[in-house]
């Protein structure tokens, strides 16, 4: 944040999200033609079911995809067929090796003094428990930063149990919280010398579907199994632990696969532009394998593909070339937008904007961006033209999303659609990420904005600068 | 319904459930010191935490408790001493024999064309799979009538998906309608020679947790496996069905074990009264083996403790005995109800009155009855006593419930006290009844409208009269 020069109307629009202008006159517009098609793209895109046929047939053709799985695959090649059969250009899959991880089986249950079966799941990229689990004493720590504080001594030989609950919030913000345990407790767990951590999921729901998600194990620190516990099941062994007079004894038995090198892959197609610049969005093909992946995040690639089909309409080529990407293997740990930013380093320069839809299918509510120095106030007219939507102004300062990053430290500017995420983390990570849970309306909704964002990120006179390159943070 | 006669009044009752005695003269009315005792024990019970400790223990300390397993005989040990820590007298369990079924492992998925895993649950006394499974082609019908209308021929060998939907209803009349496939659906396909029967989960919710529940084969029919698929997997396979070009195959692999001669129990307990007579109330104590049993029947059993004691605790005895049964095996075929009415033949003759709580613990919104000939003026004075707490007259014809069942078909006057089942049927039979789906104000305004009523059943001049025996239905 410290390298970006805040003009006064984004400053505004940073504190308020409620922001005119301060002048008119420095201000970019649309041109008449331009805010034209923008309202045609409206109200095609709130008419359009074609982000519905295409969410409807990744997840029920494909189903489950996991990072590198052979499903994912399939789903590579599916994703090339639908490019191709809607008209896309340069169609093609770019492919990167990486880490495999696969959940085997997973098992937990109080064997004392209240026996009966727990549900979890194991996060991903756990090691597994030794063959037969792992039976021990429960300990119980309300949060993360509890734990951390805790004596490095009298845990040797535990089960850890972080308990930590997360917060319900439009924006995500309680996830950014509340998933600090995922890495954080089995780190803090191993270095105590404990045999195995249980957290409570890091969801909002109270269903006994427990939330997987990726971890990672510290350099130089004993690798402890890692599972999640639904909310009802961390609800009950709290429980159990306020009732037993004995000590609790629970035992996890986790086993899965870890192979080293296996083959992930970007799909990518395009709408040609005018000129050789570029504006890159999408979704990330893969999902966790519990369930369909239908709000993280085939509904980011529905949205992104109906929306560039859209635009790929109007009549003549749009003045920058749309590429659709769908990111691969984006759950365990970002390695297709790493992949991409390095297989296109020679073409970033002309990368002018990037933007990804990665926070499921819930209605828009709110236009962010990070453009460079100078092109600051070019959100204005997005913003302004999107209000029709319900979309707000909001930040000019943002991250962008997780599958831009790499691309965005590495300069280009980005944009983000914010999506009304209230229940998202209800099904996130769980075999309840499914279709039912998506509502068309709003799907469509999105497609809305999408198009019409997109036209004008093409169309508007200039581009939206650079952002200064960021150290190598890895 | 044609062996009872129905007065002015309670047909008023059963047409518009808003009801006003014909003439005031013929309605029963409190004394002023019952009055005055039913506003104390309603305000004691919207003040009362005994329930929800009584029902916190239960679903914590022994949790799932499936019928004749040694989780139900912890149960009834638990019971046990519950009831005398309470207070209760006359505490036993009395034992009964009964065939025993357990769930082993279960697992679904589409083969092809479009690999994936789906969710299933066996139903309860299903046969299992040949080991390694049955893998066949889908065949869907709509509706259990659908399937019973289809041809004889073509089905061998095919596995029958039955997708009908639960409509979702305050009292729970949806499930009377969409229970029928739990075992017509398995009668149906064993007779055209069917190798499977999956069904749509007789459940209102979205969730991965499929419904499990009791079905029953027909004498002389081939016995055919039958698993529930979730909400949305039967969506799911739908969905397959519609997008695919060829027959979609699928793999169910269900293991079970059945057993001839197991035990189970009912638990007894007293609030001994001045007279011999007797007023029977309970909930069920096992539940299904995959959630803990808290609205299915953890509840009824905390409830109508909670509500008895409320009454022990009044000055002097209560008029009648209330005997407090906590019901054994009901789920999987009522086996606690009937042992209950074999055992107790003797002295039905001094039960005055039988009701049960057995649907969740959403807040009773009427009262039924069905009270003898000559006694169905009796609800008057306790329909106007419960309006207080926004309970409604009901019908006078009910049948009250299913572990009285056998008794009120042998004479036994009934009550219901109807509970809100709104949302019963989204956790109904799954992993998700759990404590936390119970909401702590309505099970206080169920004990607070149940110690009402048992007030008056006990203190009440005269009794409520007999049923008309039922001819043997069975």
């Amino acid at each position: 944040m410290n390298f970006i020069r805040i003009a006064p109307w984004a400053l505004l629009a940073v504190i308020g999200f409620a922001c005119i202008p301060v002048n008119a006159q420095e201000t970019p517009a649309l041109t008449t033609a331009q805010a034209q098609n923008v309202d045609r793209l409206v109200e095609r895109g709130l008419n359009d079911d074609l982000a519905w046929e295409i969410l409807e047939s990744l997840t029920t053709e494909i189903g489950p995809r996991l990072a590198a799985s052979p499903a994912e695959a399939r789903a590579r090649d599916w994703g090339v067929a639908k490019l191709n059969k809607l008209g896309f250009k340069n169609v093609r899959i770019e492919t990167f090796e990486m880490p495999y991880w696969e959940r085997v089986s997973e098992r937990a249950e109080i064997v004392s003094p209240f026996p009966q079966a727990l549900a979890v799941t194991a996060l991903g990229k756990s090691v597994g428990t030794p063959e037969g689990g792992v039976t021990a004493e429960i300990v119980r720590f309300e949060t993360l930063p509890a734990l951390a504080a805790a004596p490095m001594e009298g845990f040797e030989g535990k089960i850890i149990f972080v308990d930590e609950r997360m917060t319900r919030t439009q924006d995500g913000s309680g996830y950014g919280v509340a998933v600090a345990k995922r890495s954080g407790a089995a780190k803090e767990a191993g270095k105590r010398g404990a045999v195995a951590v249980m957290i409570r999921s890091v969801g909002t729901d109270s269903h006994r579907n427990p939330h997987t998600g990726g971890m990672n194990y510290e350099e130089g620190v004993i690798q402890v199994p890692i599972a999640a516990l639904s909310n009802p099941d961390a609800d009950q062994l709290a429980r159990a632990l306020k009732l037993a007079n004995d000590p609790v004894v629970v035992k996890l038995d986790l086993s899965v696969v870890i192979k080293e090198n296996e083959i992930s892959g970007n799909v990518i197609g395009e709408i040609p532009g005018q000129t050789d610049e570029i504006i890159v969005i999408g979704g990330h093909l893969d999902s966790w394998d519990l369930g369909t992946g239908a709000i993280d995040d085939g509904a980011g690639i529905a949205i992104t593909i109906a929306a560039a089909k859209l635009v790929g309409n109007l009549r003549g080529k749009p003045k920058r070339t749309i590429r659709v990407v769908m990111w691969g293997a984006e759950e365990v740990g970002l390695y297709g937008g790493k992949a991409y930013a390095a297989q296109h380093a020679d073409e970033l320069d002309r990368h002018v904007l990037a933007a990804e839809s990665d926070f499921g299918a819930g209605e828009i509510y709110r236009f962010d961006s990070r453009f460079g120095e100078g092109a600051v106030l070019k959100a204005a007219p997005m913003t302004t033209a999107l209000r029709k939507l319900g979309v707000a102004p909001g930040p000019t300062n943002i991250g962008g999303g997780p599958d831009i990053g790499p691309i965005r430290d590495l300069g280009v500017p980005v944009a983000s659609l914010r999506q009304n995420g209230w229940d998202y983390f209800d099904h996130h990570h769980t075999p309840d990420d499914t279709l039912d849970k998506v509502d068309p309306a709003a799907l469509r909704q999105n497609v809305a904005a999408w198009a019409a964002f997109l036209y004008m990120a093409s169309e508007m006179d200039g581009d939206f600068g650079r952002l200064p390159p960021k150290e190598a943070a890895e």
